[in-house]
């Protein structure tokens, strides 16, 4: 029973992770996301790859803990998920059930890839040692996780931590993918970024390097906050600003040790951070004003760990 | 090992509940606050009233389970508070060291009022049979509780499920009792729907009841929402919609199973959780936006209720 598998199933690649003991990497690998395969497929692929690898160890599945999953869309308590919008993985399943009745019954587990990643960063990163945490994933979107007591809220419809839905803007007239208003997804994702770039680009005289690029990204925006560029900066005080207020009322909903900041966006790095903490504090209820806010530690394989830890619970 | 006590203390009243096996009510009773008794002395006198209790039962100390007791201000994670502002205890005090060492060392847990009354709602109240839920109590201030899994979400510094600091109000100008401006008490609390209603009289040129009453109560505005007052139901609608943005936002944090709403202004009844819904749905994430709004079902005893689930997990 010493064996375990951690599993973050995203849009492009499957990251594998094979464990031992409380927690020993033994190895990571990637395969490729297959594409129109369908759910069931899909998790015959990540149990072949299972099989062998316990093979090659000399290894069986009666040598193993069980295997945590993590899946980028909403995950049910019953281990089901509906149909994913992010995977070509058809109708709902049951992601426990099936992967379980793969590998001849064994221990499942599944998880949101946001709330994944956030007990990954509780378990071997920047929440090393702490009881909890809550993540917020900039990327394409806004993903969250929030664990309390060592345990994820993945919620009763799979919305724990959906933290890129929170308002933080009454004012705002663009839609969100999610047909709200003022998400905080709006602001602080990738594309949002962007969206909030161009719109100060319209707004403002100022001289930027940013007008003269054809494909802008946010990755453009965020080297052009570096570079002093005024109106980078702006669009990244929106962002800072509306990232702060989220957190504060996230701080006192689950009230963590700390906030862990990850996704692709975060590579801008400290930064990002240093300008998120004085909005933060302008919001904070008293109690919470001093919350740290950090860099995610486990940058892609947060997802795999925290899928692994699932299974340690 | 089948006695057990909630105690849920209070500004003004401590109410003891006495329970035996997994949660059969045997006894409840109320003895006055002591004022200006201070903390050791205050918790002396509900150690010798659970003695007294237990030796008219012909039991003692040794058939307990445990006491579980909730005070209105901060919990932090070692059963300790910071000086109350509620109450005469003095300075800060470890509450469930102090209580468990005057009851010969029996197992003691502490939580906020607010959180007990979600514990106490969900185990014998409207969340009876669930598995999570969320708590607003409307009273002198905005309180809240989230438990998820069976379990309080008390946070590192006592602050988790502090939902009256939600901002929910960019434009306010108003200070909340906390310091910030935009909490969600300021409009929810009693104080704060008599604050949203002399500035509704002053805006507005319509006739209203409310304009003759010299010492303005939330009762009254509540009394006129149901009369049909202009004045009254317009402010009403502000406090809903209030309501139902924070409500939102808790969804994408906890997803419940259930919002609960408790404390004396929700005396007003299912005219207040009708009117909360639209809001409510209005500012809903798809995934949440049918979870359901009642009302509380344990009144005042809900804080001694919750105190004694604590003792059995």
């Amino acid at each position: 029973m010493s064996y375990f598998f951690g599993v973050d199933v995203g849009g492009t690649t499957v990251k594998m992770g094979f464990f031992e003991k409380e927690g020993t990497l033994i190895d990571k690998w990637e395969i490729p996301s297959s594409k129109d395969l369908g759910g069931e497929a899909s998790l015959r692929v990540i149990a072949d790859a299972i099989r062998e690898r316990l093979r090659k160890e000399g290894a069986t599945l009666q040598d193993m803990r069980g295997v945590g999953i993590d899946i980028p869309g909403p995950v049910l308590p019953d281990g089901s998920t509906p149909r994913l919008t992010n995977l070509d993985w058809g109708e709902a399943l049951n992601i426990r059930e099936m992967l379980s009745s793969l590998l001849d019954g064994i221990h499942v587990e599944v998880a949101n890839d946001g709330n994944a990643a956030a007990l990954g960063e509780l378990w071997k990163g920047a929440g090393e040692g702490m009881n909890s945490l809550v993540m917020v994933t900039l990327g394409t979107g806004v993903g969250g996780g929030i664990v309390t007591d060592g345990r994820i809220i993945s919620g009763v419809h799979g919305a724990g931590g959906e933290i890129g839905h929170i308002n933080v803007s009454e004012e705002e007239t663009d839609i969100c993918g999610c047909g709200l208003r003022g998400c905080l997804e709006q602001y602080a994702a990738a594309p949002g970024i962007v969206r909030i770039t161009k719109k100060r680009l319209k707004e403002m005289d100022a001289t930027s390097r940013l007008r003269g690029l054809p494909d802008l990204t946010a990755k453009d925006v965020l080297d052009c906050v570096k570079e002093g560029d005024p109106v980078a900066k702006d669009a990244f005080r929106v962002m800072c600003n509306m990232l702060g207020k989220a957190l504060a009322t996230v701080a006192v909903n689950a009230d963590p040790d700390l906030f862990v900041i990850g996704g692709g966006v975060s590579k801008a790095g400290s930064i990002l951070t240093e300008s998120i903490r004085p909005y933060y504090e302008k919001y904070a209820f008293h109690a919470v004003r001093n919350t740290p806010i950090v860099l995610a530690r486990l940058g892609n394989d947060g997802g795999m760990y925290g899928a692994a830890r699932l299974v340690l619970s």
